[in-house]
């Protein structure tokens, strides 16, 4: 299981180096392609992924009544564990929203992390108001029910061009959202923390007016002045 | 004709809320995809559309010189009423603006209450000076000569993949614009109300601590209880 | 040569305005697609394009390896004279950055006016904080070699649609980026001072209630009238 | 349950006109987008829908040992009875394909009636030479793995744009492919086939010569012209 | 008005060639963007476009009632006299179609010379017995009323990102379909088969082993060859 | 470099089998996105990869003037060797061609093998009657001037999103055109002709009735059964 030291490291660390290290391990396909924070100043989140799974409307099934349905989105969301983020594969599709205040708000109340779809929002001012960080392509006013119908929870998904089961790790940030396979979280926590230390490390190089060759990436001599000053 | 009740009960609805309202009528295609507001914080807006016609520019056709002629926008501006949504119909396309903000200042001028378009605004800095609400899809520097020609005012239209007629009732805020066929413009205000009311109230409900299943939709005691509520 | 009074002219005319100045000297393609302030406020930039060309990652190159190659990203930022604008041609690409805050930042002290691309930065952020202005498709976390490989600069490259060569006057500012011929540079920078300055007067006369037809474009009475006042 | 009277109907019925039909029944979204006849000349196929979903490639998953896993479409395929027609959710991806001439060998040689998918096929002239009749959205080399992980079957799909439930029922020919809803399919069917008999007489009256006004859609005294030539 | 001759010129000349003499007079956007032929072998057409318009679907009106209106389809083609080309302006919309073979059936009885559009027909395969020959982005199987309304003819329209007027002419063939501004029509027609000509020599040249540089394009010396050549 | 033993060996393996090959190698990203074979029956092609690359065309620079000049495509035509496969960066632009029938007749009588592109092709029929085999994304009318600018030959390029260097290895076949970097050609052919075995005596395995699991991909028992048959 990932330990609370890997989340918070994790959430030391940005989606730009997750994904760096991501490549070394072989994974080029963890950043998710659309979703973007719907607030503009955007913490770092960290968490498990519950993942939810809309297909497309059809006008037999995707009427109001079955959001009272045993299947719905409703009943899903008060099967949410605190601590997780919600990860839903709304297929690309911005021309009808996923979520609107309400739902989200409820996600909130039960300790939900943050939201991350490659779908839209509706009622985007009063999901902003929920206090829940979203992460998605925008806003949309239309219901989900005039493009989607909610057909199952915890199953792998895709989203935004990326594979999804639950329990991954996700972090998203300013940049966007990147999944990490569970069994390499934290190996990814540990190899990104000490990334990033180095790149602050460099930028604060670059700041007071070296150059990039040898500098970034390191020759041995950098890599050397770097060990060296990282241990005072 | 549409009363200045209807107008003012529909600033109070949300165009999320007027969807919902509209599905239940059987108008799924009321959602203009791609208008956004141009400005960060947008008051709900309402209004008649008034509607201009653009086709793909020809360079036979295209030149400055067009502006003068008597099928010019500028002589459609001259003929909006104060009151008017000006809804122009741009193709989608985002590579030529159709306005700067000489033209759209005069729009103000006449008393036009906003403008929704499915293309893009150029000197967007300038355009959002002149105070006029504007739901567009974004900024791009080359006139209205480098893509389109404008052909007519008035007419039906096409705009964010949606029809709309002179005169439908145009709602804009957060979430986009959508229009509602003028024939049911009273009822879908009515109905508007009383939904936004109720979803508020869920959204209380909500907000201290009630899970979703049974409140949202509501069942047969949550809408027994609302509607106690409601009477105090 | 573009001299410094070129330069000056250029800083006060709009991007908007220059797109119609150069349709009237018959170039209708020099409005890049998709570059767009990174920062909210932006102030309009000048300066000669310095080129970078990217072409599509293939994984036996496409390897951290790559960046400390003689024919890097690297040796090309230190190849920049100051003053120049960094156009980088990304392809459109919006899955994987360019660039991140580290070599953005060498730009910025290397005394690079601006930096405009048809691609995305990582760690965007991070990119804000060096205060170098920055024309983008926006963020994605992966780095350049997730989807890039860097093959050479100050070549004839292609950039939004628009083809750009090393010399070439970039202009920028909230509605985009334009590139003007250098030949034509110094005559667009002097019709553009002068369109700028009817426009301002145009708006002004729309500000005060005048109606457009004759106004704008202006009739004979017009021009005769601006042309007195000018003189004042 | 499906009889074998309505598939014979229905075998007599275009995909055009199901539409039709179907919009009558209030079903707006039943048509794919995107799956066409692989095979230029087409025989129109009908049967229940066994689906298949496919989700994004992760680098971890994606590798040939997964065809061998239990959760393989090895095993899917194994599952699928004599007559149904296979629907695969490839999530509209063009890249990689979902399959190549050895499993739809395997498919035909079950009995299945053929395949349905808004993804593509590799070695398509060998796909095309094992007889099974095949519509996707064209032919790409890489294999599944390079983009695609399978993650079940007869689970509820979306494909080309549409929701697709296990043993609703496929109608496709050179128009493309369609489903109906399973509890809608004998109704189909019935007012389908009449309607085909209403179109190829109105053709007929057409091609000798009459005007489409009061013809088609037929006024009352074609509809009497056409019940009594009906009954002879 | 354009005499026979310039349409029997016309018919000589492809719409390849077409397009270069257009871009010699200043016309860079008469080529149609989408519409191909839909049968596999396809003789040039030409005629003066007859125009279509379609705006969205919105259900309050896109319902089978409305092909009976006086504003139908069914009235436009009624109205097109024998020899014009239909030129329908479909939005580019793919999803549904704007005719099947019926209406395709009584334009060719009223003597239209052919169909261009930037949408689909449904029943492809009926609309090809017809005899007449369409351009058209592919087939779809839903109807109009799934997609679109029709609201008027013989205005000015845009069709694949050109604009189309009443009368200008249209020319198409195998690599799609161009519109000639009418003023411009016998002056293209006389340098476009002055053009054909030197082509097919040009192109005689080249099988018989001539390489490219100074004979195509031709210098002072080329040109003085096929000048004397041509006078035979 | 590359022996025609190589090249001999890899015109026996499909496009399908080199993509796994090279997948098995750590390349995912050799398949190009978009070019089709023109036409409909063709022939597997394999050559060296001969490069040109176009950028957006700007009415300054692209007019038939440039045609002539030393930089022209003509001149690249010139200096191709027998046996190479032209392979052109049109950066996915499907509205204005890159070659017409002369300058691929030309091609075609200096032994150039083939012809792969993401751009289009105009007069395609008259390419068709060269006789060189052409991968391309359509047909469009309008010549190269209208959207392209020739700007070099033998340089690193991208096609259909993949990175191709002067010198690397292209097959093509009915699934489109794949490149492998020429270090790994030996290793390929050997490899791809082995998968292509076991490929085809797989088929057959499933074509006399066996099952797939087990099969494709091969258990200890089938890989021994396959070795056995295989020394025959």
């Amino acid at each position: 299981m990932t330990s609370s030291d890997t989340f918070a490291a994790l959430a030391e660390v940005s989606t730009a180096t997750i994904t760096t290290v991501l490549l070394k391990k072989g994974i080029r396909n963890g950043y998710m392609r659309g979703p973007k924070p719907l607030a503009g100043d955007t913490r770092r989140i960290v968490g498990p992924a519950f993942t939810m799974r809309f297909i497309p409307a059809r006008e037999d099934l995707a009427v109001p009544e079955a959001w009272a349905s045993p299947r719905s989105t409703r009943a899903a969301i008060e099967d949410m564990p605190a601590g997780v983020v919600t990860v839903a594969d709304a297929r690309g599709v911005t021309e009808a929203a996923i979520f609107g205040d309400i739902l989200v708000a409820r996600m909130k109340k039960r300790g939900v992390t943050a939201l991350v779809t490659d779908g839209t929002m509706r009622d985007a001012a009063g999901v902003l108001a929920t206090g829940l960080p979203v992460w998605c392509t925008g806003a949309a006013a239309p219901s989900s029910v005039a493009g989607h119908i909610f057909v199952g929870w915890q199953e792998p998904i895709g989203c935004g061009g990326v594979a999804i089961f639950p329990g991954d790790i996700v972090v998203a940030d300013g940049d966007g959202a990147v999944v990490i396979p569970v069994a390499l979280a934290e190996e990814v926590a540990k190899l990104g923390v000490e990334q990033e230390r180095f790149e602050n490390w460099a930028l604060a190089e670059v700041q007071r007016g070296l150059p990039l060759p040898g500098l970034y990436p390191p020759d041995a001599q950098t890599k050397a002045r770097y060990d060296a000053e990282k241990k005072r």
